[in-house]
């Protein structure tokens, strides 16, 4: 049996952001559904930094959709205050991608959220791929993993 | 000169829904950009209705993206209320799909909002159609207009 | 040392939906963030059916704001299907509100994803409760819990 | 007869973005609802930059919903471009704030939408109010309009 294990890696990517009035609910916090565009900023920031996005990815024959997505709120975010998001790439010997991300308030730092992400493989059948495709070996090489 | 007249029809749908939480903000109504939601439920139901939905018109060859969209609010939405939202469709001579929206209060019939979309034909290589589609011709004669 | 313990009961309701075009993304499938919104739909049918809605639990003097979301994805939902949310409560001597969701193609019953929330109990002065409220105990006695 | 009459100003503001993967929709450009969020970047941005966002409003004793939006669609916004969406204040007599948007790529300042909103002044107990605040009017004169 093959133990998958994760590792932590170097490779993280962040955006800021402000909240939003129509991202804040009747509670006056922001609607916890609307942190899973805080975590697409980051990962889109990740993508474009490493060259690993959506249409990196597409380019190479395949799509990541997500298997896996997590959240845990730990305070809460107020309309208009600017805060940060970061995604850490963990490594993995399965084909898959998986981030950690972490939100934290602009000025203080203060954790607000954190949570975590799976993706798979689909190639152009949509079919599931279970071996890690070649393109993202590379990947992975080239970033030293 | 041809002088475009958009006329009133027979053909009508609608859709029903409860506000959701996630849909309310910080002043405790409807987000006014929530209503897009409430209209597609009501285009939706009119193009299963009357077998011109995006199925139906990707099939044939097109697509139909809206060049306008707007709304009047008379009354606010609030949490929890019930209401319904119907759709007219506008005849008229151009390549062009026009409709009309009212929102109600589900109980008490009173009208909380209009609103209007206009949408045009794209071919297969995205290129705007500036006459009728043979099917939308046909489609019309079939609804009697 | 409390072990807190999570038990299956008989509480449930559950919600009915089709996919908007809008909930659709490039992929073609509905996009990850949109479940929340289907978990809230079959959140709220529970809070309806058992009288313990967000006005409810405001009315006691409580809100319940989330503190854990997460989602399995296991096969993708999309355009125009016909889907069914189920809520299941949990039983727990926390003073939390445990829910776990199932969606299901509404024809085959097909399992497309699963998750769970965590709700916490603030006071007026958004202030944790960590014992449980005295309206939620008499929730829990008059539900048989 | 009074007639209200609108005229462009110099008070203008605006924010920039890039459309991310959750905006675009199964025609792989933006979906139209989803605009409403760029126009409320812009007005938060002119809110800001000129002391009269929700929550200056709010301090006054007033809030100021939308009664009236519109967009006009002139070419589509693709997943990945950046974009600019700026905001011109209308000077009226009425107790408005009628606002103008206008969305371009960023790089070539080619018009992709244009759009409108009109928001009316609600006082403490959310009755309309038909003559000019005295904030209101304050902050035109500060403005020199």
């Amino acid at each position: 049996m093959k133990i998958i294990v994760e590792e932590k890696t170097a490779l993280t990517a962040h955006a800021e952001f402000r909240v939003r009035f129509s991202e804040v609910d009747a509670m006056d916090i922001v609607w916890h559904g609307n942190y899973a565009r805080y975590f697409e900023d980051a990962r889109e920031a990740f993508g474009e930094k490493y060259k690993i996005g959506f249409h990196d990815i597409l380019q190479a024959g395949y799509t990541t959709p997500l298997v896996e997505l997590s959240f845990n709120y730990k305070r809460p975010l107020l309309y208009g205050q600017k805060a940060k998001v970061e995604v850490f790439y963990k490594k993995t010997d399965a084909a898959k991608v998986i981030l950690e991300y972490e939100i934290r308030d602009y000025e203080s730092s203060m954790l607000l959220a954190t949570g975590r992400t799976v993706q798979v493989f689909l190639d152009r059948q949509n079919q599931l791929v279970l071996s890690n495709p070649d393109f993202y070996l590379e990947w992975k090489r080239r970033n030293g993993l």
